[in-house]
């Protein structure tokens, strides 16, 4: 009646476990899973945005991406459309402005017809002591990502209603949104923000045809992401190392990700809030996982302390 | 080896719950425990605020309230005051405005001194279909529950931790905050905001003497909710049938925990969010919990049928 | 600067929302997925079990199903196998057992090696009023669900260390894991116990290669869950009316999903909870949702109440 | 419009942090308030369980307090009501075992008749790499815990419903039961049940007149716990370095808390998962706090680094 099996021997912690993870990039869903369907994404120009238009785009997916800086959407845009024969449009628009918002609403309307898959993506960020945050700080991050994301799917969500028309909405926040965190505080905040906002219109309108659902990826190399938030590249190596699959993620996992949710598969899931991280989020929260840190000896040792324990 | 007791008799549900769970209004820690103490409630003139305000009054605090409308905030603090024999301060202030709310903690300085307790409070909100916000109408709402909290607590955070002073912060949110809700969907995002924000800075700023909690009301009725909530009245039967311990909170209920997480007895709390709802959220969120409506004559079909069952 | 769309006309909810969320029932990722891999599910041989084994197998794995009739598992296996192709075999196995847990994996390891996906979906639930609850129907259910999914889970794993070969381990819970729910609680218990399980070990064995995630399924008609319980049928009109999407789910649906989670494209899920539920969850959690009733005459009547309130 | 207030000195993490959150040790609620009252605690001979108890019966409160040793009990009782004059009862009884449990119950009634508290607080643990678990490792732990918290509760839930007698149920689990964590598998999977058991019923067994709530402590030094979970002293000081109060916990500081919520105060507080951690989980969980080891000069060249990126 042992508790401990004597027979499994006691492991140190392998230094190559990402060697059983390896990423796979290639597209997941059938061809033309997304034909004549319309897909409107914003911050699609770069980062994970633009391998979920990819993959969008690979599957047959028309589509619209939007963010401020035009010459990058529309080299973006060119060069998916070149490789998957599929069109993108692109759509100069600041996602905090509402008028600009109606605005691009109105010039997607008119290119491609309201969009069945929206993917609020468009974000900002940046590390900062708290203390040292200005009220412009705080609402320069606030006003892009949950304003922005509100005016977005507020104004395609009025528009679709009207027109009888269901869609997939999708919101891309981070695993900090449910625990908060120090140093990126706007950013934990606006993202909570949208996580309710998803949640609450998945139960409120799913009576008009609409789906909402949420990923929440964990650190993923990107230009706009690491230069803010990692710039001297300090901290890649301790979160690579918590982080139990051993790597940091890929883009085009989201995008697979993200092109499930979005397709019909899926339409079934709504309300849902999706952590693909590695399991960093898990590895991180549990008090006792810095136990990794302790080598077989250690445990033999601690072992038999605690079997010579007696009473509380 | 039965599955169920046959002696338990089965019951029906009893009406008169509520009597099992009558409300002690009365303040429940020591008297004088706030002496020397200042305490800042934003939103203090009416509804919780005032209850809370109350209770710190009578436990010695020397109160400072803040909202837009100075007559009313002169009234309650001149009621509280005569009523307590403490001061109680009165400083016109719109938290949206950081401006204003800069101008509000140099008054308050002067006056008092920076407060040793904070308790976010005011907020706005009213009941509507997501399809008939408006940018302006969603605005409204954010602007002073999200930025208005965030507006407060980073300048007090800033000039408490140049001082080298501690503080204990409270936010009054709400049990939607997790979950989202349909028609009051700017207040569950915003709200979801000052969540994740208490919960980074009890992270990030407890080097600096600072506590940051959180309390989660169910209904309680005060002018300002319920007339923008349930202006009918017709929802308040069958929030009041679901509700486990069968009532509506009081403000004072509110006002006893707030005193407690605020005071030095919980100098070890922090992070912590405590939802006080008599259980309403537990009983809406569980898959089965309508089940309540079985009579006991249907338990004991439901019985036979279930233990006949045969297979999968 | 109004705070509502007074062009946004008021919509009364669409009965036939369900028509937008037509399931999908086809096997999602490409063919040959799980060529040469090795899939073990419990309780494989009827409901969501049964389904996963299916789109495993169509997909190329190799599938052991485990769980107490083994005329059930044959019936399954034989009707599966000629469907596809591929190999189903066959493990009589109690999962409240260690030593026929361990049994069974010495039957499977000679059958087949050890597994690369597993998945942990056997289960037994009952509704029943707690004060009629016995410990022997409490444990009844715990010891199928927590202790079952815990000694297949550690049994497995030890081996696949011993064996340092990587893995996919799967569980199946509910969406009232995380909520609680009254009159299914030993299940409620057991499956939040599940979760915990997979999470610690998402975080503690990611280094020895294996990944640990979730399903939380909504509403599916299996007959397995479904007579034990809404035996009368009587509560599934109220189930279908609070899910956004209009309708239950299909075994198919959770059977998709379950083979993205254990396939290579989610090297880096590790540590998720997925719902999928329609939506029902957010919908019953959310404190407000039930406006879904009021009327557009009575919304138009509400807004004006709202407008006309002064103060707090 | 900067985002950043220059006038903001950056500071470096005071190392005396835990001089602002000196703990209160008195208790809290008003002499009395328990008189007439019977508390029932598990585990009250030792550790939390005594400070509750003792905070119980200096309020006034008859206890009984229950557990395997008798000897234990009977000097912990001795000495509690030496010192506070109130009657202390004992009763050996092993959790684990229903017809104990059912027999203390027994015992409790002739002595005090049934409680108006009840504190499920019994557990064990100890840290274990999960692969040397055997199934009798996890049955210790989670017969004790889980099981042991169910036949208590359940047990006398029936005998309270039978006598239409009100109570208040209390549970203490631990900061992991939501996160999960590894090397603590068994004992987070089992506080994990308890947690849904107490939701499940918080939202049943209200209309019978019973609250449940669940006390989550983070570290708090008694033998029985840190003898098992850190024989060698080794983590002590790497958690207090990510505590934000900079301290552990203190036992009379659980038992303020337990005073609380077990009292007419909290009367309308039901399903409530109190954290109670000087700040250690959100400190974990949030993905960036580890950038409080960024000195100031970091911070200014990283400030730097930052606003040079240009595009994503
Ligand atoms: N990479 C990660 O590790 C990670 C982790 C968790 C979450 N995320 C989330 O993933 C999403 C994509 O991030 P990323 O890593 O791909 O970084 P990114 O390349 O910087 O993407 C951000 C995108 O948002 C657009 N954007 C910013 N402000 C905008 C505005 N006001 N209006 C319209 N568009 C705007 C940017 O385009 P313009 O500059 O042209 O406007 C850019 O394309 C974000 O929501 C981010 O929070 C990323
Ligand atoms: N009552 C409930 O059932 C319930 C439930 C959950 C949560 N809550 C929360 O409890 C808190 C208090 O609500 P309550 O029920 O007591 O309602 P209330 O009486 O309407 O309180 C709101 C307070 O906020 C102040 N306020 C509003 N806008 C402001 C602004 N821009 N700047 C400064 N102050 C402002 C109001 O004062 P002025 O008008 O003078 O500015 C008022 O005193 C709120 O955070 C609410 O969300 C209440
Ligand atoms: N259907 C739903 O609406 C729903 C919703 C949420 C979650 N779920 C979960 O989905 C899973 C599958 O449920 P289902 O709806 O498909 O019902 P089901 O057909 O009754 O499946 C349960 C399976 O578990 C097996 N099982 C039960 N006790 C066992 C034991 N002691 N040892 C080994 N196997 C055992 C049964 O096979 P034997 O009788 O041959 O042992 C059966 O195949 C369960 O985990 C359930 O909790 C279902
Ligand atoms: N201290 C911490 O840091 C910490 C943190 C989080 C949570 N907790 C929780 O706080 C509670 C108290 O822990 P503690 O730190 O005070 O440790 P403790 O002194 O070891 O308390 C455990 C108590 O449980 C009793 N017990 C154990 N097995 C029992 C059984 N089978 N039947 C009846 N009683 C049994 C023990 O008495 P006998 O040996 O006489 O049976 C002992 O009095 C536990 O639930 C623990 O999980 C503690």
């Amino acid at each position: 009646r042992s508790w401990i099996h004597h027979s499994a021997a006691l492991q140190s912690g392998s230094a190559s476990k990402s060697t059983f993870f390896a990423p796979v990039e290639d597209a997941m869903l059938p061809p033309g899973t997304f034909k004549d369907r319309v897909a409107f994404i914003t911050g699609g120009g770069t980062g994970l945005g633009r391998a979920m238009t990819t993959t969008l785009s690979q599957l047959g997916a028309v589509c619209v991406i939007a963010s401020r800086k035009l010459d990058v959407l529309q080299k973006t845009a060119e060069e998916i459309s070149s490789q998957t024969g599929n069109k993108v449009h692109v759509v100069q628009c600041d996602v905090k402005d509402p008028q600009a918002v109606s605005g691009c609403v109105d010039m997607m309307e008119s290119l491609t017809g309201l969009p069945d898959i929206i993917i609020n993506n468009a974000a900002g960020n940046f590390v900062c002591p708290s203390e040292r945050l200005s009220p412009n700080g705080w609402k320069s991050i606030t006003d892009i990502v949950l304003n922005g994301t509100a005016y977005v799917t507020l104004e395609l969500g009025k528009r679709l209603i009207q027109n009888q028309k269901g869609a997939s909405f999708l919101a891309i926040t981070t695993i900090y949104a449910e625990s908060g965190s120090g140093f990126v505080v706007p950013s934990a905040s606006a993202k909570a923000g949208v996580e309710a906002l998803y949640k609450s219109l998945a139960a409120e309108w799913g009576r008009y045809g609409h789906r909402f659902n949420i990923i929440q990826p964990g650190p993923i190399r990107t230009k706009g992401a690491f230069s803010r938030l990692d710039p001297t590249g300090r901290f890649e190596k301790a979160m690579i190392d918590r982080i139990p699959t051993g790597r940091l993620g890929k883009p085009e996992e989201v995008a697979n990700l993200a092109a499930y949710i979005s397709s019909n598969y899926a339409t079934w899931m709504s309300g849902a809030v999706i952590r693909l991280d590695g399991g960093e989020y898990v590895s991180m929260a549990g008090e006792f996982n810095e136990l990794r840190r302790v080598t077989p000896e250690e445990w033999k040792m601690m072992e038999t302390m605690i079997r010579s324990t007696k009473g509380s």
